[in-house]
């Protein structure tokens, strides 16, 4: 059914021509129509809006052509339907209007009630489906619970998510309590999402690279691992961004079908400690597409043949910066999907 | 002369009945004592009045008693030596009044006439020679010219340096060019510093971490690699945060004494990596002190456990935090400090 499947055959470890490309947050704020509609909505109506999100979310299917598209949203969507108001402060980020500050408050969260209200997401999907008119496939996707328990805790960005970590070290049956919650509550909105339609679901720990490797095994691992068992009905990408000192056991001790890393990490030792056995995504530095063009097409190359074309998708190691001009992002897609042509 | 040389002896990897300890920010804002110079003083006050320095420098001496001091003085002194105006906004960090934003911008400072403006750091160490007594060394220490180029090009905090990286990319002589000058005067600053009376310096590279392995190989470990070759008048340490990758190199292709590693790295790969060749010094999360005093004397014994107690300096894997209690960092300090004994 899918025109262009070759995301789906990287996961699955197929042999492809040449890996599928895709850009973590390809619709975002370096599009020039996506800052059209960013004047007109504001965010949370950006992403509870179905239309906007279908919309949104074939933007730069339209303009850049990669081999897949990520269903536009937020990580914090998920807490917001757990009761946290949140507001998008400009310039510094998400505020959440309340915090987890003791231990009792850690045991007073509806899972189910929470997953109700996500629906719009489910519409979303849906609409977004419609529009895309199976040219691509369409990924899924939810923070994973140790980086939304850091907002829930800190409630904003922070350099070290400090209070967040302190929490679990002075209350770790509460905040083992809240990972659980939180480990049922995204495994039943990533099922929901398959239910509706995605082709793959991608979970996305930004801040597990805070933890230490014994921390992140306590209050990260063990629930990304729960996930990617539990959520089987598609397959499962993890990005523990930052844990390079994880990537054997997050490929080998757990059901995902790939890893996604950072650009901290040598494609080599990517590839050597997951021991060959695993689908991996990325990991060029997203300020490098600040780089000349030419440039861009010879890393980009280059990074291809390190990391070597099968059982590899290829995407930034982290979100798209805003700042990027959208010919060097097009530069990058169209350098991979040229990829072993005469060059 | 020192009444403990213990920090000296680990440097020189002669073998110890226990490893010396230290905090990065040890004289910092989780102590009442400082907080009560802050209220009276504005930062760069403290800063470049000797008398002043050697008062801070000295609290956490006479509090916590570890094994050596280090200069009170910030990495931003330098490019406020050359010119370049900084304010520090309560809450947000530094704020430069001015910053490198085009390539012909890169050829205009003076080396010589910068380090000439830097003397009161060189009076601050004398005066708090004087103050130690010969209790303990007193490491001197400077920002990396890589970790000082992101602030002048950036002009404060950032969570990517991506305008720094981007001006690499867009303009490597002239990014080539700044980072040669600071490292000429990084190597004359820390030499001022030997001369003055400092037992051994420290070279801060915080925003290594940010750089790919091969931006780390180009914009940051030739100049860490040419200070610790020309500073040869006193051992020279050098923390590059976050490029666990490099670690390898940087014990094997430098002339530092010493490598201090960040939290997310085991202590086994860290001596696999540099082939048990180097001392080493870390690596405690910071937020780790917020722990329950009874979790944090076990996490350190097993830490020194790990590490070995030769060839070893017990630190943060970071600057301990504002909000650590001061018996935290005591229990810290005094668990290194038994170690060994019956416990």
């Amino acid at each position: 059914m899918l025109k262009n499947d070759l995301y789906l055959r990287a996961l699955e470890g197929k042999p492809v021509k040449r890996p599928p490309v895709w850009m973590m947050r390809q619709a975002g704020r370096y599009l020039p129509s996506y800052l059209k509609l960013q004047e007109k909505y504001d965010f949370f109506t950006r992403c509870e809006t179905p239309e906007l999100v279908a919309e949104i979310t074939c933007l730069p299917i339209d303009e850049l052509e990669p081999d897949a598209a990520i269903l536009f949203s937020d990580i914090l969507v998920v807490p917001r339907a757990m009761g946290f108001p949140i507001e998008i402060v400009s310039g510094s980020g998400p505020v959440f209007g309340k915090t987890i500050t003791k231990p009792e408050e850690a045991f007073h969260f509806d899972a189910l009630q929470a997953l109700e209200s996500l629906d719009y997401v489910m519409q979303g999907i849906k609409a977004t489906l419609q529009k895309l008119e199976n040219r691509v496939p369409l990924i899924g996707f939810s923070g994973a619970p140790w980086t939304l328990f850091c907002y829930m805790i800190e409630g904003k960005g922070s350099r070290d998510f400090s209070k967040a970590k302190a929490f679990c070290y002075q209350h770790p049956e509460a905040a083992a309590h809240v990972l659980e919650v939180l480990t049922d509550i995204v495994i039943a909105y990533l099922k929901e999402q398959i239910r509706s339609g995605v082709h793959a679901v991608q979970v996305f720990d930004s801040w597990a690279g805070l933890l230490g490797p014994e921390d992140f095994f306590t209050y990260s691992f063990p629930y990304l691992k729960r996930i990617s068992e539990e959520v089987s009905e598609a397959p499962v990408v993890l990005f523990a961004k930052g844990a390079w000192y994880a990537l054997e056991q997050l490929a080998w001790s757990t059901q995902a079908s790939a890893l996604s890393v950072d650009w901290a990490v040598k494609p080599e030792y990517a590839r050597k400690a997951t021991r060959h056995g695993i689908t991996l995504q990325g990991n060029f530095d997203p300020s490098r597409l600040l780089s000349p063009v030419s440039e861009i097409r010879e890393k980009t190359r280059e990074m291809i043949r390190r990391f070597g074309k099968d059982r590899y998708i290829v995407n930034l190691g982290h979100g798209i910066l805003p700042h990027v001009p959208v010919a060097h992002a097009k530069a990058f897609i169209d350098t991979v999907k040229t990829y072993g042509e005469a060059s």
